[in-house]
This record gives structure tokens, C-alpha cells and sequence, in this order.
């Protein structure tokens, strides 16, 4: 380890101090920056990005090597692992971004008012944006990406598993802010693997405006707890399909097969499938068969286990639980009052789902469901900021406040009011 | 005292928690009330207080005489007081809130996606606002209003010393609420002046949602060290107006005059002047005499206090106070970069104008200055909901997550995701 590493590991809060406060300088450069200097630096990170490809390949090794020596996973080997493709997606990640509309100095809403003042409001970045994240290392860049083109500077802190590959990363983005004249503190990559920095970066209001914790739901409340800063926050996804008495028989099998086995790991999966009652018995034995053909281990309520001896039994837990796994609970519920009792009471405000062709019920529960997203007739697993046209997303906020749902450009953004006078004085 | 508020007293934790609990059952009927319902309790609620005005005196009275006891200032004792004109003024507020669009339920940005699905934003309730405030009688009546217009159900816990006053009013909330079939529980009042009361009610995040403190800095800032919940905050107000060297010399004398003396006390008010070094000369010796004739004390840098030599010299601290009196700091900076920096490190961002014909300077002052709300040739006393068209202000946040500047019905809001589709799955 170098003399500079190691003076860094016996003083984490005094560096992350340093880099918080070159963030805060950085950060009044880059709300002022042009969009043609953002893109350039963009473009000109996915370019060293495709130039380095080797030596990322070989940082990463180091993180691979080291991640078998302490014995991770398979499955999180997999997610440290940076190959030529996974490289590729990064470079393309960043053009993407750069392609995207500036969100920075947009003006809305401006109008006269009685006074004779102009009064309108303009999109400006928060200023500086922590990200803590774990393995993937390819969240480095895309963080990177949305941070500068939404005008702020980043603060980023992946998982000590990834170091030399964030590093090796950190260089091009370095990279691309020199080669646009932008402060390349604008960017940091925080090089110590000391866990007492993300603790000391969480609690400087004075340097950093919002934390984005980006892993497992003990990070995020860990970090929720602890903060001295705005956090924006993504807790579970128990996700529910509710299949109305008016569905659409076709669409609630396709809707609710697609929405849990399309893929089960991720937070906008089906977890839990509500049924009206006078539909259960047409609907649930084709559902049912195709859930245990693709090998999705089914837990129902009593009146569910009726309609198929075969079903184990749902206990309490089942409802509160995020399987993120083959596994779904399904209840049978009176009525649209029922379901929508049912998600409030166990879900997450995540996403849910209505099948049906009435569109009273829809229109209810649309209105009532209080959850970051709300859908009729489609799969949840289309929550997701992609799909929803944000061009890019950082995560996604089962918060109220400030962001919910997807978050883009515009989540990494305030709005502040302007005022157009002519010498005006007020009376 | 009774029975009933004896046990209050001794198990505030469990009071409050009661209180959220019926706030949060109440919430969801709020949600789905329809504008109808809302604004019959919002007028019924308006006629109870006018027609209840005798008794809201004579409770009002109590507080009073307690006040006077307890030695509260002649200052605070003003603010305590329910007169028949500020009595009418409630009731007006209320109908004025009725008369405002309901902003739940607004569709905003659906469009077609690539998949087919149709995608917007639906605006909705945060849930269950709690609001802690200090001695106002009337802000019971306005924060209610907004609450309720905005489809949130509200816990409001008000000053001890204005807690008979409070009371009366809750009981013409209650009316307003029953008349128009929505839950009484959907506004609470605090009945219990425990102040164990605020503790519990900024840590229960399953029953409240936000909570808006408002008064002075000292409890705003214990509230949001001890809140787990989301707080709205509003912090001090050190606003600064820049006279150019581009200034129309009236327009500077003008806005600057009135910035600072219009109130003194408000959060608005101008607490320090820079002036660019140009003309400064010119501009300032007027100033000064306007604003020692409004007996306006002048504390100013070395440059300001060679012009004029009966200016007191500024400490370090003069540039990071907020007055509320009239006093005024004074500054002649170099040029317009100077001056943005001195808001920027100085400032609150709250409220900073800059006084200038030239567009180049108005659109970087517009652009740069991280502040709540940024101006140009106007008074910084505008910055205000009713000014700014919100037809009502539940406070100025001084936060850039969420609502920033004034907040009103739309602060009171959060906007969700919704999706149609017609059986949509994703591949």
C-alpha cells in the first residue's frame, strides 16, 4: 500500500472531508456548466472507457481473485465481474446519456402575477449527490453519467469487493472531465476501502445534499438511521396483481405470469396475487399450473389451498414477505375494497396492479392505491425508468417526498423560484 | 382538570400514538374525498369560527390572562391574540382555500411509451402532515385548510400557550369536517401541552409522513435532529440584494429601501446590501440617508465605512446574521463574481435579488445563485405564496429535496406513476 493510501486509512474523516469540500467547489463549476461541456465529457469518458478495456479486465481480476480468497458467492462474483461486453454497455450507458435533453436551467410555469413581477421556477441541480453502492462496479460510470448531465457533482462509494475496478474506472471519468475543461473533482471515487468514510459521508450536511444508497434494504435503513443528509431511498418491492372481478381473463394469466417469473430477483416482481372470488375459480387453475411449470413454489390463503389441495399453506409473514424467488402468495379476496385493504396493509407502496376492464375499478384503483406506481392491465415488472422514458435511472424511491418511483435527471434536480421585476417594491 | 386529560398527561406516548393511528385510517378517505366534500367542510368550518366568535374570545381570554401570568412578552402576547378582525380573517382564509383548484387527482405527462403503455404522473396526498408551530391561534385554522384542501389528514400541535384558543378552533374544524360526512379524525388538534407530545409524534413514521415545524430556528433545528420522519424545513433567512454596476439608480434605491424596511421581522427582509465598487459612490450616500431617517442602524465593510464615515465597521458574523430588526450589513465587492460568492458562502439560500439592466448579469445572477428564490429588480419581500400565486403558503422551505421557497397545496403533494395497458407483459 502506498504512503498515500496509508495515510488515507489513518485519517478517513479528514479525507472525506477533503473530498467533500472539493465536491462543494466543484459542484458551483458544474451547475454553470454548458450542456456542450457535459456531453463532451461524456463522450470522452466512453471513449477512455472502450481505450481501457484491458486494463479494466485486469483491475477487475484483482477484485475477482481477492473476492474468491474471502469466499464471495457465486452470484456476487458474477455481479463484480467486468467482461468486454459488460464493458461495452458502460461506454454506450454514458452516450446514451449524453444524448439525453439538459435538465439544467429549464424554466416552467412563468407567468405574470397581479404584482406585475414575473414568477416562474428553474430546474437546478442539488449540488453535491453521495452514492453508495455495493459490487457492481458498472454503477460507478452510469452514477458518474447522471450526476454530471444533471449538473451536480458526485461523491461516489462503491463496495471495498470493487475497488480496483472502481479505480481503474475513476480514471476515465477523470478522463473525460479534463477533457472538457470541467473540475475533475466534479467526480470522486472514494479510494479508501475504510468503512468508517461512508459514516462520515452521510453526516456532513455542510458538503454533500443528498445521499443515494443503492443495496440491500440493512444498507438502506443502516444509512436511513444514521444520516445527517436529505436520503432518498429504495426499501422493499412487495408488488401485488390484483385480478378484479371484471378482468379480462387472458390478460390476467399473461399480466400475472409475466410479472412474477419474468425475472425474480428484481423489486418490481409480483409477490403477492390478489383474486376476486367470483373469478378464482376460472382463473387460478391455469395460473397455477403454469406457476409450478416454471417451477414457482405457491403459498395461498385457506380459500386459495380449497381450489388446489397441492398449495401450502400461507401464513401471516407470507404477505409482509419480498420473496424476491420463485415464490408467490395468493389470497382470494370479497372485493376491490378487500385487495386494496390488503396493499395498503402489506404492501410496500412500491408498484401495483389492477386487472380488469371496468373502468370505475380501475379509475379506484388508480386514485387509492398509494403506491410509487400504479398500473392497469400490465405487467409490474415494467416499472423501471427505462421503460417509463426517463432515459436513464439512478434507482428507484419508495420515498414521498422529493422523487418517488423511477428516478432520472429530474429526481437529481430542484426547482427554484425566479423573479422578473422592473424595480419592483412591495406595499 | 379531568379525568380524561389526567390519563392524557400520563401516557402522552400512548395518546399520540392514537392520534396517528386515527390519522392514519383518516388519510385514506381523504384521499378519495371528492373536491365537493372538501370544500363543504372548508366553508362550514369558515361559518363555525364566525359564528363561534364569542366563544373563540373567551377561550382566547384564558390564554391570555395565563400568558400575562407567566410573563410572556407584550410581542408574543400580540401574536396570541384572537380579535374579532383576525377571527374574521380565519373564517376568510378558509373559504379562500375552498375556492383554490383541488390539486389531487391531476394528471400530468401521459403519453404513449414505445412499449404501448400509457404513462404519467398522478398528483396525490403525502398522507398525514404533522404540523408543530408556536403561539398563532391562527395557524390552526390555515394549516388545517391546506391540509384538508390537499386530501392530507393533519396532526396539529400548537403552542402550549395558545392551547385553549386552539381547542375552541378544533371545534369548528370538527363541525366543518362532519357537516361534509368526512372523518373528524382527518384534523387533529394536540390537547395535551406535554411537550413529550412533539418527541413522540416526529418519530412514529408508520402514522406521520412529514412534519412541518414553524417558528423559530432554535426548534426547527431540534426537531429535524431528532425527527424520523421527513421534516420540511424552514431555517433563517439572510437575504441579499447585489446593486450592479449596469443598476438603474432608482430601481437600486428603490428595492434596496424597501427589501429592508418594509418588515423587519420577516424571513424575507434584506439583511445584507452588496454594491459593486463602481457605483457604489454614486448609489449609497442616498441609501444611507433613507435608511438612517427609517432609524436603520448601518454596519458596513472598510470601502463602505471610507464613504461614509458614521457607518459602524462589520464583523465577520455581521455577513452570516439575520437580523429581524432594523439593522443592515453593507458590502462593496469588486464585481458581480464577488458578489455570488459572498451570498453563496454567507447567504441562507433563501432570498437574493440583484438590481441590473444588463441581461448577461441577470441570467448568470439567475442561474448561479443557489437560492430558494433568485430575483431581479424586485423587492425580496415578494417572496411569498400569495405573491407568488399559490393562494396560500403553509410555510418558505428552505430545503432544495421536495418543495423549495414558498409551499403551498402543490408542497403538500406527491406525484405517483401510472400505467395503463391492455394486458402488457415485458419480454
Amino acid at each position: 500500500m502506498s504512503a498515500t493510501a496509508d495515510k488515507i486509512e489513518t485519517d478517513v474523516q479528514a479525507y472525506m472531508v477533503q473530498l467533500g469540500s472539493q465536491a462543494r467547489s466543484a459542484a458551483r463549476v458544474l451547475a454553470a456548466a454548458s450542456p456542450a461541456a457535459k456531453n463532451k465529457a461524456l463522450l470522452q469518458m466512453a471513449d477512455a472507457i472502450e481505450a481501457s478495456a484491458e486494463q479494466l479486465v485486469a483491475a477487475n481480476k484483482k477484485d475477482l481473485e481477492a473476492g474468491r480468497k474471502n469466499g464471495l458467492s457465486d452470484a456476487l462474483l458474477d455481479r463484480l465481474e467486468l467482461t468486454p461486453a459488460r464493458i461495452e454497455a458502460m461506454a454506450t450507458g454514458l452516450r446514451q446519456v449524453a444524448g439525453l435533453p439538459d435538465p439544467v436551467g429549464e424554466i416552467s410555469d412563468m407567468a405574470f402575477q397581479d404584482s406585475g413581477l414575473q414568477i416562474g421556477r428553474m430546474r437546478v441541480p442539488l449540488g453535491v449527490i453521495g452514492i453508495i453502492y455495493e459490487s457492481r462496479p458498472n454503477v460507478t460510470a452510469d452514477a458518474a453519467a447522471l450526476c454530471l448531465k444533471s449538473g451536480n457533482a458526485a461523491i461516489l462509494r462503491g463496495g471495498s469487493e470493487a475497488i480496483h475496478s472502481n479505480r481503474a474506472i475513476a480514471i476515465c471519468i477523470q478522463d473525460g472531465l479534463a477533457a472538457a475543461d470541467l473540475p475533475v473533482q466534479a467526480i470522486q471515487v472514494v479510494e479508501t476501502t475504510d468503512r468508517a468514510a461512508v459514516g462520515q459521508m452521510i453526516t456532513m450536511p455542510e458538503y454533500v445534499d443528498v445521499i443515494i444508497p443503492r443495496g440491500g434494504k440493512g444498507l438502506i435503513e443502516r444509512i436511513s438511521q444514521e444520516a445527517r443528509v436529505p436520503v432518498i431511498k429504495h426499501l422493499d418491492g412487495i408488488c401485488h396483481v390484483y385480478i378484479d372481478e371484471f378482468a379480462d381473463r387472458d390478460k390476467a394469466v399473461r399480466v400475472s405470469f409475466n410479472a412474477k417469473t419474468q425475472r425474480y430477483g428484481t423489486c418490481n416482481t409480483l409477490e403477492t396475487l390478489l383474486v376476486h372470488q367470483d373469478v378464482a375459480a376460472d382463473i387460478l387453475p391455469e395460473l397455477f399450473e403454469q406457476y409450478r411449470q416454471a417451477g414457482v413454489e405457491l403459498r395461498g390463503c385457506q380459500r386459495s389451498c380449497e381450489l388446489d389441495s397441492a398449495i401450502s399453506k400461507a401464513t401471516e409473514e407470507d404477505w409482509d414477505t419480498e420473496y424476491l424467488a420463485p415464490v408467490l402468495s395468493i389470497r382470494i379476496v370479497d372485493n376491490l375494497d378487500q385487495a386494496i385493504d390488503h396493499i395498503e396493509l402489506h404492501g410496500s407502496h412500491h408498484t401495483d396492479a389492477i386487472i380488469t376492464e371496468n373502468l370505475h375499478n380501475s379509475q379506484r384503483f388508480l386514485r387509492e392505491v398509494d403506491s410509487s406506481s400504479v398500473m392497469v392491465n400490465a405487467s409490474t415488472r415494467f416499472a423501471d425508468g427505462f421503460e417509463y422514458g426517463l432515459g436513464a435511472e439512478i434507482g428507484i424511491s419508495t420515498d414521498k417526498l422529493h422523487a418517488r418511483g423511477p428516478v432520472g435527471l429530474e429526481g437529481l434536480t430542484s426547482l427554484k423560484y425566479i423573479v422578473i421585476g422592473d424595480g419592483h417594491t412591495r406595499s
